[in-house]
């Protein structure tokens, strides 16, 4: 964590400079601005995690809007994936959730007793993060712990953002013949028992529909959710009880024979757990609020399922009803299909408001912040003129597949939870079902199997040999080293915060201890100095050398083998108001662990490499260190000159 | 981290329930009361680590007064041990710690180059904590960013406690005749600059002086600093600079041929860091004061013995000049030597008001907050009835002697770093003799060292040989385990909190899976039932079982051969206002570092053993699991039954 690079400041070092005119706030107050460059809808995950990754930049003027009187108490979402952990790292508050929350560590499964099969009995368990395939853990807390800690960082950030409560997006149009503040967005008062009030209007340059399944942002660019409903009512539950079943404290997959099954989910503090249990098949064309199901309702039907063991409740935290659903839209953006080329995104939807399915695979809450955490930089990137803003078709083009796959997958998934145990699994022949579908999923439901395809941002895997564990288009992959000025050992992708920057890392080849005549000095004079370097070509003269594009180096010598005095000048920058160096762009192995970092990512030892990962962290590009026309091939392909 | 156990409550769970009455609150506001348990002066590092462990209790009524008007900015000490990190652990905070300080990891030394003596060059490094010393780091941040951390603990504890700044004490009185808040406290008023205004009176059970060097409290109870001063002025400076030194991010040591000597500490944020510059011998009986000394004179210095390398500075953040003093009082309370069998403490001293050194060590602040960790569960203790007063006694018994010790080896260490280098250095033919001490030293200055001497409260060694990685009087030693109910990998020492209960760690022996005829479970039998168990003499009837005595079981095996079900019920005890079932009381090893806990802390595999611990974390006893009576007789020693 670096601060006070342009001078002491006393207090916590997570609450940014100010970059607001304290006379306009104390003037305005939480006034509607007559324009905006972003208007956010909705402070779900989505609109939470976009409002806090443009927080950080002082020249983007975002509003938050919000139908509710205040932050979210309880209830919803509670599941975090370690792909999320990883973004959470990049926002600062990963260390804090991985001390309230609740780790899945271990899953086990439950079916029927074939010797008496209306008693349950435990069958298996699997390991729910495999062995380095991530340094995150699994967590589960409670969305609105969430919710404030993306709230925190808004507040901290230097532009002191905070959201307007109780206010809705009505409507909104577009005028395609302007660029300036083009959308329209009328603004509706909600009183504090939901009924609607007056309007107001507000013109941004781009809009973001973070409004959930109702989305009134997605009906003014006509989206429509596409899909199919299951049929079967669940109940999910937040509760405080007691049991002699023995696995409260692991998530628990059951399937009864005859009634039905059960998903326990452990929660933050040792004693909360969330049930999720299968109620009633409903009939073609019924919905589920027919039913009048209540809390009761699903207690009586949890203890029918787990029978022999019964829970005594104590205290229902939270309740909801709902029917399975896998729908969505064709478009994240207000572009249709086949005008891409012609105009360029100005209205965007995100998370429920896009695609709905079963909360049951712990995959909506992490789903909705990788869709802004994909389109925050990239909106970033358009407003502060550094891409075109054709770079904004990429946004639906790389979330509206991902979230095809998670429906699919998803709708998969439900079907197999749902199904009666076949005759091979009773018997005990085989892995059940189940159980084996879960672990296949596992790299899905851990938000790994995410894969962007090539682009103008993610190039072809031409060079994927040379780092086997770092694929192109997937998420860049951490490993231990340690950092060569101060030792410290470290996550290498732990450097990254969710500040729209690029990021080159660049492999040391074999002997090359960044002396003269070696490849990462001549890599380093390419970048440093070279007018085709990219660092040179689209860093502004006003900005610290890496404020575009951070490059750290990587060395396959442990730290008494290297000097930090003999690195090239780039990885010593002098940086801020003082022109301080920066002390921590160089790396090398960490053994501690047995392998190392080039062993563990499949990096080539002979030559090393050169990876480059986007903003979101996410491989962009893999290239040889010497590969200099390409490497600036490949960004002159994104950014402009300034 | 445990909470929801009475129920669910939104927000950060680190903010406590309040146990304040808010009519009073609104009444009173920060009003001065008449009485208080506990009276502590001073808010520097032993002030308010005091404060934040009493305020953990709704029952203790403190007070704590600060002559400035507001928190500490900047400056002062920035050290903090590997002792200190394992107690904020207990506090809560070591996280935030670990995630914003810098790491002391290498220390490099540098003399004299024999071929060029007016140069220094780099002669050594050392690795700073050594592997497997502790889970936690050696850091470096602001003090005053350790006293928001315990100030927030302060504020979220149950019982809301915050400062009264602006207020010092001028003189206290001891009637000794009477139990009923027998110490009467003036309280003068201090304005903005400084000076005395009005005076007030506040009658307290005990007074805890953590006044500094000038204490008022030590002076009130004729206490007196004894020792000596090495005639010798330092700067010290917190600066942001530029220098081609390569080392500004390891701890280094750099002793000049005739310029003196330099110490720096690299600081949080990665840019600022700290210098201690020697600058003049002092006459005999001559202040520092009187030479006028400034930042200038500071940086000077340093450039005079770094050569050949220069400092730029950019900023001074902070700086002071001082003269080194070794001092020492011979009593850390009211009661002399020769009356400790008449009478009880009622007023303490603690930090620099009873002992004082030189701060290059890094050990005023680390022992100053060692002192009141000591003292805050024995008051805890005594205010809620627990214990006899007599235990009071112990506190100036153990924490004087550990002193003197620090105070010891600090001359030591300030004469070598200040003597010249000697010839057989300079040739190269032997390790340094800064660097030799330096080393040996780090046990020492990691806080390690600390080893209480057989009392009341430390039993004797006598089965030490069953643990032999668990030293009697001295800290618990963490280590790597699973928790058996969800798989979690963790550090055992981090379940305990800084709450004043007592821990047992019961490890199992060989083959004892927790079944009924085995040694884990026959004490679980003892401690849950039996009428001599101390676990049901002394827990109070309306408190959870574990509210006092905190039992927990290590076991041998993995996690896949044991079954939580078949623990004995003390392991899986109901507690709260709904008696649910605490999952977190049993541990298996985790073998994925290797070693194990058994392995690592040298635990007998064959019989097990039991470890006794207190609640600062000193080891207090080990015994056999099947030595009921020495338990009872153990804990009857210290405890009055309830």
């Amino acid at each position: 964590m670096q601060y006070y690079l342009d001078g002491f400041r006393p207090g916590d070092p997570d609450i940014k400079a100010s970059a607001r005119d304290p006379n306009l706030d104390a003037a305005n107050g939480n006034a509607i601005p007559a324009c905006v460059d972003v208007l956010i809808a909705g402070c779900g995950p989505a609109g939470l995690c976009l409002a806090a990754q443009l927080a950080g930049f002082p020249e983007i003027s975002t509003m938050i809007v919000e139908p509710k009187h205040g932050p979210m108490e309880k209830g919803q979402a509670d599941g975090v994936s370690v792909r999320s952990m990883e973004m959470f790292q990049a926002f600062g508050f990963a260390e804090k959730i991985k001390r309230e929350a609740y780790w899945v560590n271990q899953t086990t499964f439950w079916k029927p007793d074939p010797g008496k099969p209306q008693n349950i009995h435990r069958v298996g368990i699997a390991q729910d993060v495999a062995d380095d395939q991530s340094e995150m853990p699994h967590t589960i807390v409670n969305q609105a712990r969430i919710h404030q800690l993306f709230l925190d960082v808004m507040k901290n950030a230097p532009t002191r953002l905070e959201p307007h409560y109780g206010l809705r997006v009505r409507d909104l149009t577009i005028d395609v013949s302007t660029n300036d503040h083009p959308v329209t967005v009328v603004l509706e008062y909600v009183t504090e028992d939901g009924s609607a009030g007056d309007t107001t209007t507000v013109r941004a340059n781009y809009v973001v529909g973070c409004d959930g399944a109702r989305s009134t942002v997605r009906k003014a660019i006509g989206g429509k959710l596409h899909g199919d409903a299951a049929h079967q009512a669940w109940g999910v539950m937040d509760i405080l009880a007691n049991s002699d079943f023995p696995d409260l404290r692991r998530k628990c997959l059951i399937q009864s024979a005859k009634e039905g099954n059960i998903l326990i989910i452990p929660r933050e503090g040792g004693y909360l757990f969330r049930m999720y249990v299968e109620l009633e098949k409903l009939n073609p064309d019924e919905r589920v609020a027919t039913r009048n199901l209540t809390s009761d309702h699903i207690i009586a039907a949890a203890n029918r399922i787990m029978c022999p063991y019964a829970i005594d409740v104590k205290e229902v935290v939270w309740w909801s009803i709902y029917e399975i659903g896998h729908r969505l839209t064709d478009k994240f953006d207000d572009v249709r299909a086949g005008e891409t080329d012609r105009r360029n995104p100005r209205v965007f939807t995100a998370g429920d408001a896009c695609h709905t399915h079963s909360p049951k695979a712990g995959q909506g809450m992490n789903v909705s912040m990788g869709d802004t955490f994909n389109l925050g930089w990239k909106l970033a990137h358009v407003l502060t003129g550094r891409t075109d803003p054709s770079l904004l078709h990429s946004y639906s083009a790389e979330r509206q597949l991902e979230a095809k796959r998670l429906v699919e997958t998803d709708h998969k998934w439900a079907r197999i939870m749902s199904a009666p145990p076949g005759e091979s699994e009773l018997d005990g022949s085989e892995m059940p079902r189940f159980q084996k579908q879960f672990i296949e999923n596992l790299e899905f439901t851990g938000g790994l199997a995410v894969h962007y395809e090539p682009s103008a941002i993610v190039a072809k895997p031409i060079h994927q040999h040379t780092a086997t564990g770092q694929i192109i288009g997937k998420r860049f992959h951490s490993a231990p080293v340690l950092r060569l000025a101060d030792a410290k050992p470290m996550q290498l992708g732990h450097i990254v915060e969710a500040d729209g920057r690029w990021r080159i890392y660049a492999f040391a080849g074999l002997d090359d201890s960044g002396h003269n005549d070696g490849a990462m000095h001549k890599l380093c004079k390419f970048l440093d100095a070279d007018k085709e370097s990219p660092v040179r070509r689209f860093t502004r003269r006003d900005e610290d050398p890496d404020a575009l594009i951070d490059i750290r180096a990587i060395f396959q010598q442990d730290f008494t083998s290297l000097n930090y005095e003999d690195m090239p000048a780039l990885l010593r920058p002098a940086k801020g108001r003082y022109g301080l160096r920066d002390f921590e762009k160089v790396f090398c192995v960490d053994h501690k662990s047995g392998d190392d970092i080039y062993g563990m990512r499949g990096i080539d030892r002979k030559c090393g490499c050169l990876v480059v990962v986007r903003p979101d962290q996410y491989v962009a590009h893999i290239l040889p260190l010497d590969a200099f026309s390409d490497i600036s091939e490949f960004f002159n392909g994104i950014f402009r000159a300034s």
